[in-house]
């Protein structure tokens, strides 16, 4: 009885399926260098100091400050060399008053040194001997044990999505495998008597599946696993066997809906078969989607899309992408999907419902601008045409010109 | 010889190598339900129009728009409901003057029928009369035959990058197998004494490898194939041998090189070896960066990158990735690698180079603030910290606390 639940707002709706939904995180163990764009299940710490000894940052002479203070183009210290640092190994030499050793960028500092003078700022007097022309201080072109990474400093919060800078970090300090959240599975199910598979030929009145691939991609972005299970035919008992074999096999159910009021119902019916509490949503106060169907059925999300292309990728982004960052610990949404760019035409909005407006992102005097892309929210090639969304929000009776606008990328 | 070679700006030296590429792109057939993120290489048409019929946009009724002109609350217009027209079939229905037949969203449109009534907007009299409350104008609410997309028209071009909806519009149009680049497959090496496996523990003066794993990240990012070549001694014979080897299995080859003068100058003249015209650009006006190599021989790019950690990421971001895109013909990099935020502190800069300052995004009084992570450019860990780079142009000689920057994410 869809007259018994409220529409909602799509926060509201969000939060309401979250706080039904268990916990627990599904956690696999992977080498690290398997991990990018994983997501932490575990906080990491160093192990050990980064570097573990003190390095030189540049081309030069391992010295001691002290000898070169003072030391200028018409004045310089005179210093012995006394040999190279090796790289990849422990010195053994040691420098004393009025001596140097050569060291390699990333070449170990022997003892006795305390910097490094760059080899621009010498000048070789014969095979071992050399002018500073210009004094260094203590630690300078130096990297100190512990610079980079102190020992037992936090490196990573559970919830964080590995890039590829994390993963470098992890291999300099030898955590080569890593703790991640195991990617949840979504199966997709698509229904309406009038759609089917791509690769058969529509007769009159008939269309293309769309909402499986889209939303399959969608997923997969979203650090999903989607798993399609077809086509199901407008019918109660065919669509409950499939939703059962869906959410069995899966973390996640979702049913694109026929588009006619009856199989919109179909699915409220089904997934309150499926498994407690069923139903907990049932319209939510966004356009286009309004007819959005979320549950928990023991423990997993089920959403219920809009038939249409548009509503059903504003939806899916709105609901199933939350969801599948909450289920593997996600704390941030990579800024990556976000952009600001200035509106390039006037929008109105109704307040009382958060408008998506799908919009272009065009570069033009030198910064981007939004071009909302207008069209009945049922055309697949209006979203083809965009670049991501906009949101008009929830009290808003629209956006102006020339406003900044933050889009959703999709 | 170093010296014979110019420090180029960054966009003149990938501009000398792109030049220098063969321009055909190796080519794959794949599912377009395989294909999220690939690129493109044919230009598509539609060879039918979407949709084929034309369908309602609402659940109501169609009818002949003119029978409603006129109609109120107050006078409404009486229809006589013939039957309804069943999803994913040829109506067999034919509305004549002051008749209906049911239509649900995607429905077909009978003949006869020029427009649908929303059911919102009728009252039911009885069995099979209606009064329409409002008039429709002919062709509303109706999705006409090629209002998506007309017969013919151009869906996309090659060097476009699928998303989510791209695959769902492809789908839509029967368009179920694409021809795609085939991903660029990247050996990457490593050189330096100094450098070992981070699996092994690291005796005093040893470092583990960070650089095949930021660099296959980022690779993998771009649409390439990583392929690790391991950890190589810097030996001439061994490295000429190894290069060889990487260079024969791939597309392009990466050597991040130790970090001595020396084994700077091993890459340039194992590059050389490799086939011609070899080393183009020994040195970029690029801070941190550079002391970058860039070549091409017998036709596949080379990259030689500084050795430490952060110089290697700008360095493989500015040459790396935009040749890894370019080699699949991708037409505009994806708008979700930039972002816009504002400045949160003055940098200083040398005109005459490009400077990439690491910053932090972070989200305070309702925007986006960029904010420098400074650091030796050796520390592995400022990466960490950050979550992209803005450019300091090469004529610039700083950027103002509170201006708008672009930031490269990473």
């Amino acid at each position: 009885m869809p007259e018994m639940f409220q529409v909602l707002p799509p926060a509201n709706a969000l939060k309401l399926i979250c706080d039904h939904l268990p916990s627990n995180i599904r956690v696999e163990e992977l080498a690290t260098a398997e991990s990018l764009d994983r997501v932490l299940t575990e906080r990491l710490t160093a192990a050990t100091a980064l570097p573990s000894f003190p390095r030189s940052t540049m081309d030069g002479y391992a010295v001691r400050a002290a000898d070169t203070f003072g030391a200028s183009e018409s004045l310089p210290a005179y210093l012995s060399v006394i040999g190279e640092v090796a790289m990849g190994q422990a010195s053994q030499l040691s420098i004393d008053t009025a001596q140097a050793a050569v060291a390699y960028t990333g070449a170990m500092i022997p003892s006795g040194a305390d910097a490094v003078v760059m080899i621009e700022r010498t000048q070789k007097l014969d095979d071992t001997n050399i002018e500073v022309l210009r004094a260094v201080a203590p630690g300078e072109n130096i990297i100190n044990i512990g610079e980079d990474v102190k020992e037992g400093a936090e490196l990573f919060d559970a919830g964080h999505i590995l890039r590829p800078q994390d993963i470098g970090g992890l291999m300099a300090l030898g955590i080569t495998r890593v703790r991640v959240a195991a990617k949840p599975r979504v199966a997709i199910i698509s229904t309406g008597d009038e759609v089917i598979s791509p690769e058969s030929t529509p007769g009159p009145g008939q269309i293309r599946d769309v909402n499986t691939y889209t939303v399959a991609g969608l997923v997969a972005r979203a650090g999903g696993i989607p798993l399609p299970q077809g086509i199901v035919r407008d019918d109660y008992e065919t669509l409950v066997s499939a939703a059962r074999a869906g959410i069995d096999a899966a973390d996640v159910l979702v049913i694109s809906a026929g588009s006619s009021v009856s199989t919109r119902d179909l699915s409220a019916d089904v997934l309150n078969s499926l498994g407690q509490p069923g139903v907990m949503v049932h319209g939510v106060s966004v356009k286009p989607g309004k007819p959005t169907i979320l549950g928990v059925c023991n423990g997993k999300p089920v959403v219920g899309l809009p038939g249409n292309p548009v509503s059903a990728m504003v939806v899916a982004g709105l609901f199933l992408v939350p969801l599948i960052r909450k289920m593997q610990g996600v704390v941030r949404a990579p800024a990556s999907q976000r952009v600001t760019a200035k509106l390039s035409h006037n929008i109105s909005s109704v307040p009382g419902r958060e408008d998506y407006v799908q919009v272009r992102l065009v570069e033009r005097d030198d910064q981007f601008w939004a071009e909302p892309v207008f069209g009945k929210s049922n055309l697949i090639y209006s979203l083809v045409k965009s670049d991501g969304m906009i949101c008009v929000p929830l009290d808003s009776s629209g956006v102006h010109k020339g406003e900044l606008v933050e889009i959703e990328l999709f």
